[in-house]
């Protein structure tokens, strides 16, 4: 289009010349600042909506944040607009990476620093976010142009290069280390890294920037049958890092580099890799705006639609010396933390017992220990219905009738103990 | 830039119309012809992709199929290329909606089915798919706008209409029932219906012309306090139709109506949306394409990251008349059902007996029967290790030594019985 117009005023240019009247040439200037104008709007590309300059509750079908801050009336959120205060790293923008830039694009984070150093391709439709009109460009450049069309409000930059190299690696952690977005901020520039790469080597330039940052990190992963993914919270000596342990596909030595070469390539689906992006994107808000469980670690098997869970401690003979050294902070640190969490509790406890909970009790209902409820041979929770009877003694009744302090005399017990050891000697 | 282009047209018209030199007039007319070119190109929108023939597994940057091919290499899918013969509706073109589409459009869905009456609004922007230039638009032409730019190969229909009128309902019958794209299907026009509608009138409107046309279909929703949502499969007679199991909305007697109407609206994430499309349209590719596990019912409480799952049977008291004719003809079709389920099994089995799976045992494996093990006093699967020994004995061993047919007499069994009994009545 572009190319066509600069055509069209080129032509103008020579009829212009060619013409013998002044005012016929006046009326072609005229039609020349027509055609620059079209230009101009050419390059500007859609247009999109205008910045805001404060998030709004306001319902108004205008207003691009009422869906948003309306977690605020609904309890879940204390404080949405805070999320303008964030910066959030993503490295890798590709099928997980390209939809978790949206969903925080869309959430109106306030900053957001996007790493990818290679080109659309059409092999990439099968996933969300980029358009086949986008083939060739840069991921990071065709992610800014259709980020920013979406939501203006969010600080874009991009970083097109690869961080395994040396010098992208150092230009990595210089890139994260810079605050000017909120100097006032405490540790690195950003508050989370997202790690949205295909590759060990990748996770593993992004494990060693965090570890020596000290900076908390997300990482991702989809398995190459495109049928499971997984997310996973990354602490610098509070977790495991990257390098506590190795992924399977390191510890049975294949070389993942060898897969794109012989014209074989991994298969991938936009469903997949849309709900990793999505628990991905949703661990970080909880995260960054304090609400429900941050999740250490979520697996995702579509096959049975199954979501394991875990945590994952550091290794203490983890091969990243950094790791160890956060490590051993992390030990150091462990006074300072139980005392900051019993003040806490204690401020809480104080503000709850400044009245009582109840005045009255018109239930009847009393506190009673575990304990007390167990040796004193109250129903346990697995208790039969009404009509019913154990044709065993159930496992706790037995294991009751040898507990001592119970009225069974030591002769019983010990008489027991022998009658049994001897039918299981058979 | 349309309106642009013609004016520039009318320009240069009227600017031929004063040249006296008929030199000079043919070049203004090649310059229109430039401009007549341009606004073809203008019209036509971004440069997309052409269509593709056939699906190829070939591995080339310019094929948009190579990754979603790769699933038969990996062995995920027998045939991927069926998904060209699917069609699939989707009612409701808003947060899960739309990500579905682009999702099912991206995996090359055959025919695609989009229901909505509403218009994008800049308050949409929350969620992934729509962008603020399309603000003002049908959702519906919004969507086949950019689905038709991303995927050629899909086709799209668009039916811009409340399909909770009575004309709607109707119009939406008859287009479910069209059989042109596929002639020989058997049943109605679609494989599969799915809802993302965000009220239960709408619901209830699926939900009567799925048990009509006996018509397979999934619904969905998210919470309106956003951090929740879930996915369902429902099959008339087989499962629990929507009417089967009145939702709590409805059970506690909110309108959810009034919800919009005091300037209030329901919170969104585009995380929670994301990620129930996400589960929805997988549990589509496995529906259709016949892999994993299809899920009855599939929750996410993105607060825990839990994923509650559960089956739900149909109510013989369902209050929908439809519903309990489908139930009785799914009773009535047992036998047929049992027959094709065993004729099946033979087959698999005819086909493993034909050869012996194993010419030599190399490594002397014997298959022992569970009680053989259970009474012949081998080891159970909670084994100690070695080194180790049991404080009291475990609930297998206690339970082997009361079964009957065991080597303890008759009498040293009812005499412990006695005890435990004694015991136990303390």
């Amino acid at each position: 289009m572009e190319d066509g117009l600069k055509d069209i005023i080129d032509d103008l240019d020579s009829l212009k010349r060619s013409l013998p009247d002044p005012s016929l040439q006046a009326s072609v200037l005229q039609l020349r600042l027509r055609v620059e104008n079209l230009t101009r709007m050419a390059k500007s590309g859609p247009v999109g909506r205008p910045k805001v300059k404060d998030m709004s509750a306001e319902v108004v079908d205008s207003n691009p944040y009422s869906r948003l801050m309306a977690l605020q009336r609904m309890g879940i959120v204390e404080n949405y607009e805070r999320i303008r205060d964030f910066s959030v790293a993503i490295v890798g923008v590709g099928g997980v990476g390209s939809v978790a830039a949206e969903m925080l694009t869309r959430c109106g984070i306030g900053r957001l620093l996007l790493y990818d150093y290679d080109k659309v391709e059409l092999a990439n439709m099968n996933r969300l976010f980029f358009r086949p009109e986008q083939a060739g460009m840069t991921k990071t450049d065709a992610a800014v142009q259709t980020l920013s069309d979406i939501n203006p409000d969010v600080v874009l930059e991009s970083y097109t290069f690869n961080i395994t190299t040396v010098q992208g690696f150092e230009t990595f952690m210089s890139s994260l280390r810079n605050k000017s977005f909120c100097p006032s901020k405490e540790g690195s520039g950003v508050d989370l890294v997202l790690s949205c790469v295909d590759n060990y080597e990748a996770r593993m330039a992004v494990n060693q920037a965090c570890n020596e940052l000290n900076q908390t990190w997300m990482e991702s992963g989809v398995s190459e049958d495109a049928v499971s993914g997984h997310i996973q919270l990354l602490i610098p000596g509070e977790t495991a890092c990257f390098a506590c342990a190795p992924p399977l596909v390191v510890a049975s030595g294949v070389d993942e580099r060898t897969l794109k070469r012989e014209g074989v390539c991994a298969a991938s689906l936009p469903t997949t890799m849309g709900v990793v992006a999505g628990l991905l994107v949703q661990n970080t808000l909880k995260f960054l705006l304090n609400f429900g469980n941050v999740s250490p670690y979520l697996g995702y098997n579509s096959l049975k639609d199954f979501f394991p869970t875990m945590e994952m401690k550091p290794n203490p003979q983890c091969s990243n010396a950094v790791c160890l050294e956060r490590q051993k902070e992390y030990v150091l640190a462990k006074p300072a933390r139980d005392a900051a969490a019993k003040a806490k509790m204690e401020a809480e406890m104080s503000s709850i017992t400044e009245c009582p909970l109840h005045d009255d009790n018109e239930w009847n209902i009393s506190v009673v220990d575990d304990n007390e409820v167990h040796t004193a041979g109250v129903p346990s929770a697995d208790a039969l219905p009404e009509g019913l009877t154990r044709e065993l003694p159930s496992a706790d009744e037995f294991e009751k009738s040898l507990a001592p302090g119970t009225d069974a005399s030591v002769d019983d017990l010990e008489n027991l103990r022998r009658q049994l050891e001897a039918l299981n000697a058979d």
